[in-house]
């Protein structure tokens, strides 16, 4: 869901530390689920809940960051720094010179909630709207061990978040805990963060201290959690991996209720697009900018990155793909191999164990069984027979082939390229094509096969004996 | 688990909704889980339990859905026509002229509930037998909501089914719900089903009306199910994805039960057959009507269709085989492709990156390495050798190849069909072979290699420099 | 974990019983999980809480097992025969000859429970400490049916374990139940198990039934397991596969925290080394003494057994490799398979559909497409085209390919063995080399193409008419 962005909604986003259980050089939320940067799920999650813009607080790895961000939200998102790790409070505090003047409520959460949900930030949101200072989205567990106890009063009110070390054993029966999520009016964020104080072990600023301080200013709205989803934080790569497995079965529950039938066990990634009446079979990899039209049969196993599947196209059985496209009913595979920048045009065929590379092949062509078809272009109808090579190489400059449309290239041919095989012309079977054919010509490379009667049993005899070498050497 | 079939007991299985939810044109029981259209389940689950017949009331699709039926089931199922959609009451009215009327006993199921479990049908059908008009299968849930619930009197007598809409605060709070599948006697459902009347906001005849009038007539029985399984409907794609995982989930843990090894991750048909003590690895699909004998195993990723794999055969990682049998002892993959009406015999090989169609491959006989083998018939312990071919194709008909018992084809051969090669001969290293070779016969076709010395690294240099082509062009 | 072993703790491991619900001619403890024997988790988990040596009581396949043992453990595990299945505590009474004298205390477990914890065998052995002569590793369960009861008298000591058939309605309540793993001092151990006597049904020993002795002699210590996996018993295939998920979800969770990156879908067997910073991507399979280096990545669905692959090097989707080592930054696959005794050294690339065997692919050196390469050695930098086969097999023996460093090797040629092709060498596109090419040569053999202007569509209108065979005849 995505509501309608309000200049007077912001959100601050917490990303500043390092993740030192991810033990990686990397920082912590650019880790990936779903093919997408930790990160950019609470952004979106931000986004999506109507926040005009986002300031992420960096740190460790800033630059590194930053420059994802850019990229991947343009002017959306800011940063601001945050210089030493000095606890939610301290990240808070950094990201107050960035935020928009004109945000009358700001929406807080941290870069490794992953799960969180658009539609109850909106509910958070909303919540403040009866006057209260901030509104904190809790959540109930069975097991409260760890998080930070809400506290409320007789009337239900909340005073005040305890964490689980500073908490009596009656508080520590509570199960209603802090997610971390606030929304906070502007001007009472900037006060109460302002009059943070280090009063604690690590000498922090917490952010939880804020709410005390709203439990007495303008009151503590809050708002449940349906799911523990939003207590997912990731703090390891144990926890990514399990984080990650859940947002794989959001996003294809979701394609499944727009229409195309996905398997349990297919992986989608977050940016795949997958149009209604598509199958997905057991086993599929759909990764990057990757889409499936209607009706497409993508069967078992295949990977494809970055690919455009044509409505109708069939993949079969572990097929992989990367940066190409396929057209309507077109068919590869199983084990088929398309390269970078290939096109495989509607109605052709690309078969088993059949590379392609940098080639157009056009439509109804054909190529089914055995070959490497690289930087070439092969015309409507044309058909490239089992073991064909397009000899592309020559230890130092690619060189491309052209087949005309309706040729027939007979089988294991080598197409010496550059080189040009004309319309509706012929290659025999095993030819070494090393110069043009034009249209309608027959090439042919051939030594006449002879016959040596009664030979094999004596040869055999020879090479059993070890007294020979094959054939080969006569 | 399979009752003995008895002329008393019939069923109705509601299954004319289209499924709007499905979004998509096939009707809803249509959609198949674990290889079986949905309502197959259903079906499968009425004759375990005992039903004579199955009477299954179609309406959105009908026609394609008869077919599916009639071809699925033959003479055990007919169907009756639900013109318009006017709720579950009227698709059981519309279904009373078709049932068998020697039938006692009615068991209503609905079409798309794949998980019941045949024996609480007969545990259910048997409740009825102490006198009471409707028996009916109820559930303990967690979270009832939008379940109807069961309402017992202060002797725990059944008086209604209440709808959550109508229910009051009290009477949601129950947490026995209503799976929608009843046993009734045939005179009490026809007059009962008779009486109903809309009186409901949708104007519709609601089946869960004749428990309140089955209470004030001979009763209303219940059993509980034992696990929530009977309450899962499937109403769109989410939940067939979730439903089919518990399915292969069942057969899987079938399988395992009878002495064979399943890994978690791999996924079997309903319609398979494992037998005792084959192996079956992670992610392999096992499809249709395939049959794995005893001692065989199916490694990594294969995904078998219709294929017979004899005992003790072994299929290598990544195998993709259909409507083919594979031998005692063969070996298969990785990286194999039978297509259809390849018969791999007893102790015969296929290896990788090899590919057979209408291809029988004798006793014994191997191919190991890259070979595309089509439309032939392949002697007993024949060799193929790396890269050959079988040139079937000739840009209009396909041709068939024999190879002879014993015969020994050397690598790179192209053998262009239709063509004999006979019994122990032996073809050279890269012969391009166009017409038969007699029994013991050697064929041979090749260019005697030449040896430029110190030309290498002059071509090389001129290949570099972008003014030769390579050495094929001389 | 693992903790100091001390002669003072010894362990007994019961794995006698064939397992009949196995429905396996093989002992259930030698199926395996994760790719080890279960019987191996067992007694790991003892060795690991500290134990001096493991005393396994075999029974059924006797010597199946103890090679199995003798083999994986060495002397750190001895064996002793149950001549009869007489109960668990006829079992004990077998292994206490062959128990280490110096032993104080005793583990007892069962061979078929594998998801034992360490940690929780250390506060077992702890729990004695404080005078007690057995202490029993209880469970806390939702639902009890089946297990014995731990009954506790008001003081919450432990006086007995009463097995379901005995107890009465209260006792079924109780939901701490015997988990079959308990310590013991040795003298009390020996003297209790001499004194059991077959007092129920099945005329067996029982092993529970010192539980009563104790209490009355030096009490009963206790250790409540913290979560249920201690009652996961493994005694059909299904079970076996379920406990089987949860050991592979352990595994990567544990190398997941040690900062490698593994999908959720990934399985990687119990032996298996992942170095920090490797990303193992959905449905990679790991087995045997696989080593993944720092760094490196094993893309979508590859199959590494026994495979040593160096830091930094790249395994694309669906390779295959077996007893095989892949150096520093080099790449395989897609769709590669090396085969035992093939070594991929650093830089080098081994592409789809390509396959070697016993062969060396030396720094830098590529082979990119559709080749069998076996028994060979390949210099450092040479290039083999696409189709190249190295012929190594005349039909009855294997012969060596040695390419010099540097070397091209031209599209489809056909490398026949014994040969060597030297340093800087150039082979042809097509070449049958059938004898060694001096370094710096060039070989080829080559028929020169001839085209026959106009003749395709003759040649076309007589296939098609069914009157000619392909221009291969000529």
């Amino acid at each position: 869901m995505t509501t309608q962005a309000s200049p007077s909604l912001t959100a601050i986003v917490l990303a500043a530390g390092q993740g030192t259980r991810m033990k990686s050089t990397k920082p912590k939320v650019l880790h990936t689920l779903c093919g997408r940067p930790m990160v950019d799920y609470a952004i979106e999650a931000a986004l999506a809940a109507g926040c005009g813009d986002v300031v992420v607080v960096v740190g460790y790895g800033r630059d590194e960051l930053a420059a994802h961000l850019t990229k991947a939200f343009g002017d959306r998102v800011r940063t601001a720094v945050q210089e030493a790790q000095r606890g939610t409070g301290d990240a808070v505090r950094s990201a107050l010179p960035a935020l928009d003047p004109a945000a009358e409520r700001v929406l807080v959460l941290c870069g490794d909630t992953p799960l969180l949900d658009p539609a109850e930030l909106v509910r958070l949101a909303g919540s403040i709207e009866g006057g209260a200072s901030v509104a904190m989205l809790t959540a109930m567990t069975e097991d409260p061990t760890g998080y930070g106890r809400v506290l409320r009063d007789a009337d239900g009110n909340i005073f005040a978040v305890r964490e689980q070390r500073d908490a009596t054993e009656e508080e520590r029966r509570v199960r209603e805990v802090n997610t971390g999520v606030y929304v906070a009016r502007s001007g009472f964020l900037r006060e109460s963060v302002a009059g943070l104080l280090p009063n604690n072990a690590q000498g922090e600023l917490y952010l939880t201290d804020i709410v005390a301080v709203a439990s007495k200013a303008g009151g503590v709205a809050s708002v449940r959690a349906e799911s523990a989803a939003a207590l997912v934080g990731v703090n390891d790569r144990a926890q990514l991996a399990a984080a990650e497995d859940i947002l794989y079965g959001r996003i294809a529950d979701r394609i499944r209720r727009a229409g195309a039938t996905v398997r349990a066990t297919a992986r989608i990634d977050a940016t795949v697009v997958v149009e209604a009446d598509a199958v997905i079979e057991h086993y599929v990899v759909l990764r990057g900018k990757t889409r499936i039209g209607a009706n497409a049969r993508i069967d078992v196993g295949s990977v494809l990155t970055d690919v455009e599947v044509a409505p109708s196209a069939l993949v079969k059985p572990y097929s992989i793909a990367s940066d190409s496209t396929i057209g309507e009913n077109a068919q590869i595979g199983p084990f088929s191999h398309l390269r970078p920048e290939s096109r495989v045009e509607a109605e052709a065929h690309i078969g088993n164990f059949v590379e392609t590379k940098k080639t157009v092949v056009r439509r109804g062509a054909k190529a089914n069984h055995l070959a490497y078809l690289g930087d070439g272009d092969i015309g409507e109808g044309a058909n490239i027979g089992a073991g064909t090579i397009f000899c592309n190489y020559d230890g130092f400059k690619k060189h491309r082939t052209e087949i005309g449309a309706g040729a027939f290239v007979g089988s294991d041919s080598q197409i010496i390229a550059p080189v040009r095989i004309g319309v509706g012309a012929y290659v025999g079977t095993g030819t070494t094509v090393t110069r043009d054919v034009p249209d309608d010509a027959l090439a042919i490379s051939r030594v006449k096969q002879e016959n040596k009667e009664g030979y094999a049993s004596r040869l055999k005899a020879r090479l059993k004996a070890g007294a020979a070498k094959k054939p080969s050497d006569g």
